[in-house]
């Protein structure tokens, strides 16, 4: 089964999703937030890409999520913490998200069949799932701001660990690019909690 | 000092080059190529866009060399294999060369105070040339077709070691792309060879 593994949300060309099924990972923290909302009771997730967008789907009872410049928006009920989206008062409620990339790589990939939100902490679901769907897949690093995010590439390296793990024969064809990452989660596997408070995206939300 | 490190040509703004000392990586094969060439005693290699531009810049005693789609260019005196370029008829010659990523990621990186062909044959003197220029960095990894190739993320990952290793109490600063190359050639360090002819281009290669 091929799987290509891009490197951040502007090397993605739309038609490259047709027939397949999508992987798209934003640790920190869009994908980790919608996992968490879902876990956590949340009746579902609308990705929407600007904040107008999100104001005129809102419904009676949904709630607004989401970030600009990784702060919450003024006026929503949540920002974009994977813990604020495990609280008692979303449960059964709808969450209407915007953020800057991790959205914005679920909007782009909507030419796929199928779009799995993935990240660290659902790698071995996704997996499974992505198989079931027996299709090519294309994982999707949404990277900060059209550059490759370190933690993103940890969350493509785990999840293709899965995928080999459960994968029941069939083998994983991976592009270089997803080759690397295996390799560089393999390197980091014992370490994961500081190579992701060492890289960038790590280091800017411990400032915040 | 900073150290950055693109995943492919095409992410590449000719302006961030400014003021910046640029490690331009093409291991499959052309900057492999060029300091073969240079090792040999070639006088010179020029680095040239077009099949046009080789011929309209060949003085008396130059010779040309280069690929398209990694097949020698017709009337061309080389191609684009190291091995072609340690052989006596190049000593004291001075080489046009054109190639479809290499020479074009150089050609990209000329707003660059200096640009220095690197590869894993020459990561050690490449990290200390470019260590003694003190200036800040930016690894070029060529790709393939606007696609990151694994054989130049290696080359990046095994140069940034030796800066690492040279640096002389300088902290090297890498972005997230080095640092997730850096893994990658620490965890395939004592097995170079197999990965490099396990990645797309070595395949290829070993086809041809």
């Amino acid at each position: 089964m091929k799987v290509d593994v891009l490197s951040c949300i502007s090397e993605a060309k739309s038609d490259q999703f047709i027939n397949k099924t999508v992987i798209v990972i934003d640790v920190l923290r869009a994908t980790s937030s919608i996992i968490s909302a879902l876990k956590h009771g949340s009746s579902g997730v609308i990705p929407v890409e600007t904040v107008q967008q999100a104001k005129s789907t809102q419904e009676k009872d949904d709630l607004l999520g989401g970030e600009r410049y990784c702060k919450k928006i003024p006026g929503f009920d949540l920002g974009n913490s994977p813990t604020e989206y495990s609280k008692a008062s979303i449960q059964n409620k709808r969450i209407i998200m915007t953020t800057t990339n991790g959205i914005r790589a679920i909007q782009k990939s909507n030419k796929a069949t199928h779009i799995i939100a993935g990240a660290i902490i659902n790698a071995t679901s996704c997996a499974k799932v992505a198989l079931a769907l027996d299709r090519e897949m294309v994982i999707v690093c949404a990277g900060t701001q059209d550059q490759f995010s370190l933690e993103d590439g940890l969350g493509a390296g785990v999840i293709i660990d899965e995928l080999i793990k459960y994968k029941k024969g069939v083998p994983i064809l991976l592009n270089d690019f997803g080759t690397a990452m295996h390799a560089l989660y393999l390197h980091s596997q014992d370490q994961l909690q500081e190579a992701i408070s060492q890289c960038s995206n790590g280091k800017k939300l411990k400032q915040l």
